[in-house]
């Protein structure tokens, strides 16, 4: 019997990185159970994962919106309707009775491509947000936007010098999917002199650099509102980004996770994909991907999401369909999160006021910790930051002694890796090193979440650990 | 601009195949809108989905386990223990506040390997089930069993010449899974003869075929209860597979998600693979998948189910969580699913007799069925069918006249398509062809679930129906 070890396994698998849920998360997770014994002594007393875009963990406890876990908690038991009257809001025994009525038991595998009825739901909201029909039989539910990801980027990578553009810094799903899938990465570069902005500029320069190492590109990621960056892109980016497309016959991935995350909707609103494309009458094929784990909603453990394909054939959109049928159904209960997140309670209804409420709540607190968390970081020696106007997270730059970039290298971590795990050590503050995500040679960054309460205390650990950092390898 | 063709994408991903739901499946669904409109003729007044099994959806209807729904409801909306006191069962509150205390919202992310209070329990089900330790660590909760095998399948095909023993007949996630990963199956036959029994010579001339045609074997397959089959391996049987995997260095996935649903549980009784190899002592690497969407549970919309890693290095695992880790984690509504299935209520507990009257109802219904359906079946000219003591199916054999072979040639369907596909338009039973398993060369079956109520009606349609196509094709 010959011992099953890793260079019997696929090898391409372990080129798979994933630095969300990296060293650092597994270290702050010991850390967590260390915490939990008294003997343990630590310098810090509770570990605070800004790590990951994920409200309602425990520590950051941003509360689930009512009206959703109503209707979720009804879907599950429909009796409790009649056991419980006047428990629940009229409005929200009408909606799961609807949704009763169209699915059935949420215990039952729905339509592969997600139900039906749910489907016409999300292209309503759809042409309600662009003004541009959409079809339900383009709609696929998904479990989370990385799992539509995933699948988009295996059907793309034809054989493995096939490559797809991805933004640096990146979301490392991208990388990882691709690695995952024999596919090559092809990196474009965000200017964060000009607040992470995208330019058909430095995607040419991909293009060109792709030509040269004999790469094919067969895809274009956008990821707007950025992550990590939280940059908006401006309409006529969002155009001459449709050009490039069309010029290089490349498909579009639009991940608009972050849509509903807007600090500064005024001054940067969000536009789709969708709408672009429809208003140039632009032929190429884009995928949007969305989901309900980020936005007000944060409902990240239900796995519920969805992609739009827009300029899509009938026949590729069947593969699509074959190759999700293997996987039976994305889970019901994020599907029915898809349905409270496209279909929210209206005014008038009983359940409104309190869902106008906790959203305003939330879009309210995002807002004012990110400010806050900028200019205070902005204001620390060799830390810069953009001031994020959308999503969840902010992206200093920050400038690492020369000492301490030696003893990392001397220990064979990434300087900022070495900056993170420090922060780590030393506050119980998890956030995610920036070659993670990718970055310019020489620069360094961390990404951090704004979910945390009690921001004032949380920025004061930042400070204290960098200033203390600084002059420790000065 | 080039248009998105099939042509310029991944080739072997067309090569991928799921007929649970495929062509009939999809013309089933197109029947049941027809049907709504009042407008439309069909010779039936219903669709019966005998394809999948799936026993919670809408004409079938097995009612959930009540404990595990308002156990989820609590969870959804915890804040109902109290705003509707004396609804909810004592021990129906404390789980969901146990679970709550450990696992915080259902809504955030949880560990990716998935939580670790119901890993402990799920250990703790195993080592109850076997007399042998699990450790948490070794377990991982996953979106329903498929996802698990698909994750397995992709680490274990390391180039192109890679192949995996599979059982024909299969379940054709098992093909799929490795059309996906550009893997080869490297096909066993069970005998029919003998029940649809396993044998070691049957997969010993698999692996003399694979030597031939220079595929190097990585795995075999198990799937235990059978599917489509039914059939149940003896301890024997297991132990002399367990040694050939050793002889063989092959690791062992042992699909055992019926492992629940057993008709004739004295004579036929379960046996874990996990437990022979313990028994043995023996250091083969074995995967072994549970879910909640069979059994008595039936909580397929949920999708949750977990697979346990045995002699597998600290290293392989690191890997394994590597790669879950880029999918976040799998849905906290199928956790808490694995959670209930793994501690059921206790004798003594008050909802305990609830549960028993339910679970034990599910289980004489699908026991009944089956006896009665194979008899009959049994009973027709031309179909010969072994009676499964487990699983959820039958997988008769059907003799199809040579004038019928000649007209689905002629259509271009595999005979056993071409009889199901008449089948459907028909009587509206929805069936699989044994095509889309897997069968030997000139044999033809079909595999239909053993989960429709009203099984006397259902079974004189599926008569009539056969008699009215053999004569026809007389």
């Amino acid at each position: 019997m010959r011992p099953l070890t890793l260079d019997v396994l696929n090898q391409q698998l372990q080129e798979v990185q994933y630095a969300v849920r990296g060293e650092l998360a597994i270290k702050a997770e010991l850390y967590r159970e260390q915490l939990k014994s008294a003997s343990q002594s630590l310098p810090f007393d509770k570990v605070i994962s800004s790590n990951i875009g994920n409200p309602q963990q425990k520590g950051l406890d941003q509360p689930p919106i009512t009206f959703t876990r109503q209707v979720a908690a009804l879907s599950e038991w429909p009796a409790l309707a009649n056991l419980a009257p006047g428990v629940f809001p009229p409005d929200v025994v009408a909606r799961a009775k609807e949704l009763y009525d169209e699915i059935g038991s949420i215990g039952a595998y729905s339509h592969s491509q997600g139900v039906p009825f749910i489907r016409k739901n999300v292209a309503k909201f759809i042409s309600d947000r662009d003004g541009f029909p959409a079809d339900p039989d383009n709609i696929f539910l998904t479990a989370g936007a990385s799992a539509g990801v995933s699948l988009l980027i295996n059907m793309l990578i034809t054989d493995p010098s096939a490559g797809i553009l991805i933004p640096i810094p990146q979301y490392p799903l991208y990388t990882a999917a691709l690695a995952q899938h024999h596919g090559r990465a092809i990196p474009y570069y965000l200017d964060e002199s000009r607040g992470w902005s995208t330019s058909v500029a430095s995607i040419e320069a991909g293009l060109a650099q792709a030509r040269k190492d004999g790469t094919s590109p067969k895809a274009l990621v956008i990821i707007n509102p950025g992550n990590p960056t939280g940059a908006l892109l401006t309409r006529d980016t969002m155009a001459d980004l449709v050009k490039l497309c069309e010029e290089h016959s490349l498909v579009l991935l639009a991940d608009e996770v972050y849509q509903n995350n807007l600090h500064r909707a005024a001054e940067h609103p969000f536009t789709s994909f969708k709408k672009v494309v429809r208003e140039l009458q632009s032929p190429i094929p884009l995928v949007s991907f969305h989901s309900i784990s980020k936005g007000v909603s944060g409902e990240c453990g239900r796995r519920g999401g969805y992609f739009e394909l827009t300029n899509i054939s009938a026949e590729v959109r069947a593969l699509v369909y074959k190759l999700v049928s293997v996987g039976l159904c994305p889970p019901l209960s994020g599907q029915i999160g898809v349905d409270s997140m496209v279909r929210p309670p209206k005014e008038g209804e009983p359940s409104y006021a309190l869902w106008k409420k906790e959203t305003d709540t939330i879009h309210a607190a995002l807002a004012s910790r990110t400010q806050l968390m900028a200019a205070r970081l902005n204001a620390l020696p060799g830390v810069s930051c953009v001031e994020s106007p959308g999503a969840l997270y902010l992206f200093p730059k920050i400038e690492i002694p020369s000492k301490a970039v030696e003893a990392a290298v001397a220990a064979g971590k990434e300087p900022d890796a070495f900056y993170a795990l420090a922060l780590l050590d030393d506050t119980g503050i998890c956030t995610v090193p920036g070659s993670g995500f990718g970055q310019k040679e020489g620069e360094w960054h961390y990404r951090l979440t704004c979910l945390c309460p009690g921001v004032e205390d949380y920025v004061g650990k930042l400070e204290r650990f960098h200033l203390k950092f600084t002059e420790k390898w000065a």
